[in-house]
């Protein structure tokens, strides 16, 4: 290897599923795009077995290999731990790391209830006086065209927000036969549709709005309240690549339709109870006045993976979809009315968030740059020695807007407001 | 002229600005393209003011002019009462021309409040044990794109229904200093953006999936609470083609917010009050279990006339836009997964609702035909003598609708079931 | 009727089929819609059978019928001769009109050659010296998309033109069982896609640069020579409403597939030979230097009138396609790359070129109103004794190019200067 | 670093800039996420500078750096050569690697000419009988929605093909005060738009219908005869991420409008003549029978790389544009008209060609991943002894098609064959 003279930053993950795989390659790639002022080294993976954990490490390009995530922590060599498993072991893991003097990425949401979320804000809020760094990964923030939304409305385009309208629509649950995997179980995932992928959809649109969910009333459902039991191997042989979800844990990323015979009792199947939300709808206020109408639903047929949002204000308005996740729709409402209209910005421009780094103009991007800019902005932060954002402080106030969709869905839609920390 | 040996049937309009001009067309145009039964004939039309009432009759090719409806109704040869004026004048209208013993078309929303529609659908219930007729003008259903969604779904072609994502966007009151023209008046009105184009997309939502809407919860909001007062000249002097709304009022289509300099005292600008929504947001409940997301706005920069709808089934989707009003986009759930996506159905076969009257394919339609379908069922219906559809009942259902979101809104958002008729 | 004081102009057309019927509701609606300073009377219709030529009129408002042209253009209450008939018959009858004082309006492509158009056009141009004018019938001028883009281009806002794209794409013959109608037969239709459509986005390319096409290169193809017989009955009686082409002559308006089956002679399907093009690619150059593209074709399979255009200037670039025609697409080049994109404009504004006289904005119009706008214009010009455009020389101009096309793909493609009047 | 028992493939490559670096990634991530036979190792890099040379190494990920290809070539450690420079140095390069036995990848155009690239063409042929092999970096076949729309077109889901539609547009030399770059200059670039782009879809076209373009029309242009020279320092020091072209090579990647001050002698401007084409277009004709319409040019304003290809084919069509590269538009003509239209394919399921290896549907990739393919595609095919395609022998095709144009475009237009080898 050609030298390099910069100090390195040694970096653990835990978790080699979906979220795993994608955060290997932002490391991997990170370095080769951006000038980083320290350079990460991929010093060891952490998962249950020895075996897959090995394998995984080899493949994915990890140095090292742990079967205890507490053993990760421990190593010298690692100064920032990067959480990819389920919702239900963040807070352990995270709260450990921090306590240890670790930096930490972890994957949304941020846990499966405000109790674990506010738990982990505070060991974060502490670690911080002794510069040491937390985020939580709302990668869609790291879009190009989402950064470039927030800097519009930042810069007071669009005027005075009015109206948000985000949903967040994949399908592939929609067929009553797919299995109940973790990803359907209260007591792994913490929720269904709504912590999943509803808490990006609420991140996203905080983070464009630069404003505070208030308040929801809410609505729930489950379509589909009786599943095939996923088979005793679909846990964790389900690869990542073909998991039909934005799934962030690793170690039981979804489980695919094909792969996931439901287990078989004496030749019947057999079928156990959804115990999430397949779908959540709600509508709120913003605290600078806007209204909001969220949606988030696993039903959604032929939409795979929608991550939607518009906003309209005064002088403007914006609107994205992940499916095209290179342009930016952008009306310019103070031009005037015979040549207005939505545009399509191609978000690829050198000027525009993150692109330089990349190809030219046209050149466009895919899922897992996001991941590689999350990955950039947070190794700046941390040798900068100044927070990452979006901080575990912002992640509990998602999962706040969670936990007020889920009690106003629970008491008859009444408008909730979300609890402020 | 020709001789032509069929039946005439006498039309009778009252109101001719935004509504009845596109009405006009109408009824100028439906026997070229139709083979109707019976030979519409533009008999009379009615409005308050001589000059101008015989200005449009002779502009828009009506035979005479009445400048009291109740004359109008009275006309022997008028067979069909079309009501085009606003809200606050259809019930008595309507109930009137019903008790004469005419066939009665009727603008949306069928009234200002549900005590008032109540009183209609029960005259209308009554006239037709008499075989007379009437019928509210939610014109959307006849779309042929909207027809062929609700052809789809009674077909069964996307299987369980689970999501309903239906908004109506325009922008055209989204500068403050746009006055407060009648359309921003509660009592003129009834309601604001709700009443004008929630209660279309409330209806073109039931028509396509064939449920009811049982139940709501909502939110409303005023953006801005105080307009400068209309001109003098605003209400009736704003051209309809240039109101930059989804009226169907006659006689005050509007404005315009070029036209529309607010009145002025001692130099300074008057303004006034706007007690009606500018925006409605609400979820809900359908008859067979799919959950419902709303939204009716006149803040939505950039949508002008944007009345959309999708739907999510366990076969397949449907989405609706009519901005590009030819088109329906299907995405068939039960192909294979490689080869399935939204396909984009030009609504202009031969095989398509209404379309074989026209051009051939790929040769679209525009705003007006919809009311020329619409008078062609219309039509249709009276001459053989059954109920045309939708019915007094229908449009008192969309009313229920519209008070349950009104009671919701004024109550914490909490459920609100739509009353049963 | 109401009394108007404007003088009338009294219009007598010949043809009744596709063209005809679209032509009569320019004619009915028009005056509705447009303030013109005379008042147009649809005095007679004219046709070859006595009885459909009555039935027509009855149907589409003509007050009489004629079976003979001459005796159409010598009745003393027409004015305006309006000819949608196939091209072999434009001459004669325009020729005659125009020497009968009477104005003409014709369908295009003006005439089957060259020679014939060149006597029209010179018919024109004698005639206008005793005020009696003619124009020929490109009704996608006055598309309101298209006319705003002709403005833009005017005022300079795409700076110096440098490519057109453009394409007009149907697929309505590409099954071989469709058979040998009129449109595919030479001696009829002069040529094939070429003539019927070509000449269209000949015409539109040239009017919305303001350049001309200086010169040539073509490739032309029959992709399937030979095809059953037309049934005896499927030329008249083909419905213009089903006839999936964007023909313009009546009495023959291209027969449908499902209707049109071949003639049979003793139990086998009897064929012809097609004689005219099923598509005409070319290249060419602009008087103004920029490059052009042209496809015409018929198998485009999946694109149903897809008559698009894109110009790219040095300061911005417009984009156009008839399947959405309320839509035109303009993108800034002047605007910082970083925001710029094509903007979707729909052009239903009141600024916009003929839209103030319909509906608010985002409420879209359809095929039929270019031919409102385009007697609009005719009946104005007319009226204020100027020529209307676009002229007999313009549609001898795009006849010219029409016949380079054809000489060059007759002459190994080469370079073939468009022939100056 | 975790063991591996699999055998080494050593690669070393020529060039850093833009093409340099997408390699690099390619490389880099090719292993993590398909299972290949051998292991890739990025052995060494080649360049001019010495210190250049090997910070790109560094940053890239080479284990060492060589400032003469030759010595590059000659390492033992290297299996492989992947060649990244301009144009011009490509047959010397790769016919000396080969003639050393080592496996090469060279970017596109294979050569500046068609001798060179026959020169290469024999030297791969004779190399594959000693099973050394050679491919050319047609890069765009790897798009998961190209290769997808060649296997429907190799299954006959089209039918039989009548049209290909096909178009590369940029436009980042749009600005006449862009300077004059390599790729403006003959003697490096070969030719302008013709062979930076045109022949990037030519391949495209040729791919995915199966056929061969036999011979063609054109016309090619140079709007801007004069540009200012490139500073000094344009050449190398431009960064290949803003280079705004789809170049290829490295050295000297496009430069940048706003880096590229031109060189300044005694105060005025300094500037030379561009000798290549701006923009080319050509019509042809395919070996099945099709009609081909191309065009490549970089003055298309506001499209920034839209290559783009529609196949109209008589049981279906298909249509892609790289700006949304992530999907492909289907149309099946076989369905009933009624409910036949252009399908947007979302090309990320585990079906569709090299979707599975990467994330769940809807989750898109970007440019760079087409080189991974493309090089996953090159690995397994040297491993397994087999030829890899694009052959030297498809790049010389392509090079002869561009010959052809060149010749008729001189040639007044001429329709002119392409050469047979």
């Amino acid at each position: 290897m050609i030298a390099d003279d910069r100090p390195t930053l040694g970096i653990g993950m835990v978790g080699y599923a979906f979220m795993g795989r994608v955060h290997s390659q932002a490391w991997r790639s990170v370095g080769a795009f951006f000038d980083l002022p320290v350079r990460p080294v991929m010093a060891a993976l952490g998962g249950r077995s020895k075996e897959a954990t090995t394998a995984a490490a080899r493949d994915l390009g990890w140095a090292a290999a742990e079967t205890d995530w507490r053993d990760l922590i421990a190593r010298d060599d690692v100064q920032v731990v990067d959480i990819c498993t389920p919702g239900d072991s963040h807070a352990e893991i995270a709260i450990a790391a921090l306590a240890a003097g670790k930096h930490v990425i972890c994957e949304k949401p941020l846990a499966n209830s405000v109790a674990e979320a506010e738990a982990m804000a505070a060991a974060a809020r502490a670690a911080a006086g002794r510069g040491v760094h937390a985020m939580v990964a709302f990668n869609y923030r790291r879009v190009p065209a989402v950064a470039l939304a927030r800097r519009w409305v930042a810069e007071g385009r669009l005027g005075r927000l009015h109206h948000v309208r985000a949903q967040y629509l994949q399908d592939w649950i929609a067929d009553p036969a797919f299995p109940l995997v973790w990803r359907l179980q209260r007591e792994r995932a913490g929720s269904g549709a709504l912590g999943d992928i509803g808490a990006h959809v609420i991140d996203t649109a905080q983070f464009i709005t630069g404003e505070l969910l208030e308040g929801v009333s809410a609505l729930t459902e489950t379509f589909v309240k009786e599943r095939p039991l996923a088979g005793a191997s679909a846990g964790l042989s389900a690869t990542g690549a073909t998991a039909p979800a934005d799934g962030t844990a690793d170690g039981a990323a979804g489980g695919t339709a094909g792969g996931a015979a439901g287990g078989t009792v004496d030749g019947a199947v057999a079928t156990g109870a959804v115990d999430v939300d397949d779908a959540a709808l709600f509508i709120g206020r913003f605290s600078g006045g806007a209204l909001g109408s969220f949606e988030a639903t696993r039903f959604a047929t032929g939409r795979k993976n929608a991550l939607r949002i518009e906003v309209n204000g005064s002088k403007g308005s914006l609107a994205f979809d992940f499916e095209a996740m290179n342009e930016l729709w952008f009306h310019d409402h103070t031009l005037p009315a015979a040549e207005a209209g939505f545009r399509r910005v191609i978000v690829t421009e050198a000027e525009h968030p993150y692109a330089a780094a990349w190809w030219p103009p046209g050149h466009g991007l895919g899922y897992e740059h996001t991941f590689t800019h999350e990955i950039k902005d947070f190794v700046e932060a941390v040798a900068a020695g100044v927070a990452p954002a979006p901080s575990f402080a912002d992640g509990l106030r998602v999962q706040r807007v969670l936990a007020a969709v889920e009690a106003s869905a629970a008491d008859g839609s009444r408008f909730t407001p979300v609890e402020e920390s």
